[in-house]
């Protein structure tokens, strides 16, 4: 199956200008890509009008929270967790869990995200809905060890790594996912680390996403959450996506540096919670890959990429008092290529090139709002939203064409959200 | 001419819960709105799986700007304005003015505004789009007092405010504005203010917007920005609308307690330029009204109120480290009535009621970032983008249906806009 994207302004986020051009898909790969492309191919997308650039990439997600968008928002951190998030999230069942998940994945292709990383519970759902579904993710069963559970959760943990690494034609990866370091005490952090090690297993965890982590960290153990992650190894011995990274003091940022992997930056979630803004350009000054991602949508209430990208800028911006922080071009490298290093995948996605996954989204740009077209890159890291992508392909496959969805029927999965959302949070 | 918008989600923005029900609308005013209006229509518009709320108020722009869109984008505030804006603008021609502000209205009423307040030149221009297309406008020729230009800027302030008050069915008010107290001397600006209460105009201005101004307004006057402002009168003396207000101390905040108008908060643009946290929640415990707005798109790169609306409810957060400050109905609230009262036309609109004025947008909530229901108001602030605005209705005339814009051809738009702006822009 050939797929031919005729003159589309391509953006391939690989330190190259906007150029007007073609792209020529060959089953999963891109295997052409330059002004004019000579070719037969099944399926011609004409695409003037449109920009194309790689799809974006969530670093952090938990997506079946999205039965919970706007349960609980406007309320205290610990309020939205215990009395909320907590006793809804208990209530779920792993069909919840699949339901969830899918209406966070059709949230997600409609706003042009392609992959995602996601830590939750029954992660065996959210194979199942990625792999139907057609996205590509890295999946993470969340570990937390607060009470003795006789080993299910890792157990859990291992049996996804084992039935869902490589499948669904290589779309979906594994991680561990040791929660974070106030709900997984060193013992057992260092065991997972171990663990990864041997198996060869990049980290998803959190870090430092509020202040009240730092204080907890500290009265426990007298170190920031950052240094009792660097003391156990974990930046040392094994790959790591760390999400959030909010209250890290510039000691804790030249402990990361030089980390195989980095941190998910998740604006938009911190905001809403009121966490505060995280040292993004000290890190990245560091050399410390920065990625974004949206967190669930049970805190940021939508799992819209561009949101992120633009409140991202916004931050770095108001935290120096300099609009010349964080520009657009970084800003949208951030959501692509240096989201791919985080799950690992670079030399596969993240950016537009011959050989590459074709993980391609075409945004349309004839609307009042994106124009006129002065500079793409601004268009797309300000102005465009996720209503305004066209066409979402991930691995060579079309997942939306036109706004249609085309592995997801959207009416039942309305259904099933609306019944299941009420079900579980019913007398919350 | 009678329109039934059946079966939709109401949120009136006038302190009741949303329900379901019906609106009709009889010329240009809200005749009936209730669980269900029994009566005869010329057009029905069904709305189940819509939400209809207020139009939303943007209370400062310069429409004319949208033709700069991403043309100065992260750049140091004074080489944006010196280096960029002022020598494009200086190429303006009045029909440029036009279809640069009939371009920000298409993104307008594509995401759900009904008035604007804007201060820019050639105004007569903006005046003419606005009557064309359709919205409701607040016009206010910008006032800089730095040469003496012979009264020329003053003759067409008050020609604009001649001509075109309460014209195009009472669509268009106006307003006088003394641009800053850093762009108008103390003696041109106690003038205005003298003449604003003789023909009982409000004002619009900008104040404190940097800590620049602040620190050039100490130099000349040893008194801040406020209370520069407060001492010459304007508080006191004129309805008033202040754009920005974000370098205020509490003293300065005391300056504008009591006062008629009230304060545009423009969270993005602020944010794009990283100016800073405007006091908005200490503003509106001292019961001073504070509604939203965008500034040009020529800063905030958009001009999509909805966008707004979550930065200014994120920046609250954030700035007091607390997610409950400043939650998604105070939000939608500042979008609405507080901003119908800035421009000094809340007894026509801002609210959907019986008597008022038929400014009502309708939001398809049938898409998976909208989707399960939990809190209307939640998704209406939170998960909503402007691309989710299906029915933009103004004084009871529609001016988008489905997603078309009924008095825009969007094609000549997008012709005339892109030669203009290449023309301004070129070799600047």
């Amino acid at each position: 199956m050939k797929t031919l994207i005729r003159d589309v302004t391509i953006l391939t986020m690989n330190d190259e200008a906007p150029f007007v051009g073609d792209i020529l898909i060959d089953e999963e790969r891109i295997t052409n890509i330059q002004a004019e492309v000579i070719a037969d191919a099944d399926e011609v997308i004409k695409a003037t009008g449109m920009v194309a650039m790689p799809g974006l990439i969530n670093a952090h997600q938990h997506t079946p929270m999205s039965l919970l968008r706007g349960f609980s928002d406007d309320l205290k951190l610990m309020d939205w967790l215990d009395k909320k998030m907590l006793p809804a999230e208990a209530r779920m069942t792993p069909e919840d869990i699949y339901w969830g998940a899918k209406l966070s994945m059709a949230e997600m292709i409609r706003s042009g995200t392609t992959t995602f990383a996601d830590m939750y519970i029954h992660m065996n759902e959210v194979a199942f809905a990625a792999e139907e579904v057609g996205m590509r993710a890295s999946l993470t069963r969340g570990l937390v060890f607060l009470a003795d559970d006789g080993g299910k959760r890792m157990g859990e943990a291992l049996d996804l790594i084992n039935r869902w690494t490589g499948k669904a034609e290589g779309r979906i990866t594994t991680m561990l996912g040791p929660h974070s370091p106030y709900t997984c005490p060193k013992e057992p952090f260092k065991e997972v680390i171990a663990l990864a090690e041997k198996l060869k297993m990049p980290i998803h965890t959190h870090l430092a996403e509020t202040k009240e982590e730092v204080i907890k960290i500290r009265e426990k153990y007298n170190q920031t959450p950052a240094e009792f992650l660097y003391n156990i190894g974990l930046f040392e011995r094994t790959h790591a996506l760390l999400a959030h990274s909010v209250h890290l003091n510039s000691h804790d940022i030249g402990l990361l540096k030089g980390m195989k992997g980095g941190v998910s930056h998740n604006p938009v979630s911190n905001l809403k919670l009121g966490c505060g803004i995280a040292p993004v350009l000290d890190m990245i000054e560091q050399g410390i890959t920065v990625g974004l991602g949206t967190d669930g949508a049970g805190s940021a209430t939508t799992v819209d990429m561009f949101e992120e990208i633009k409140a991202a800028t916004w931050l770095q911006k108001l935290d120096h008092g300099d609009p010349t922080r964080l520009p657009a071009s970084q800003a949208l490298l951030m959501a692509t290529r240096e989201s791919a290093k985080l799950l690992n995948i670079h030399d596969e996605v993240g950016t537009l090139e011959i050989g590459k996954k074709a993980d391609i989204i075409l945004i349309d740009i004839r609307k009042p709002h994106l124009q006129p077209i002065h500079h793409i890159e601004s268009l797309m890291a300000y102005s465009v939203n996720g209503g305004d992508v066209d066409t979402t392909i991930v691995n060579g496959k079309t997942l939306m064409r036109g706004r249609q969805l085309l592995t997801i029927d959207e009416e039942e999965l309305f259904k099933q959200v609306s019944c299941r959302s009420k079900r579980i949070t019913e007398g919350v």
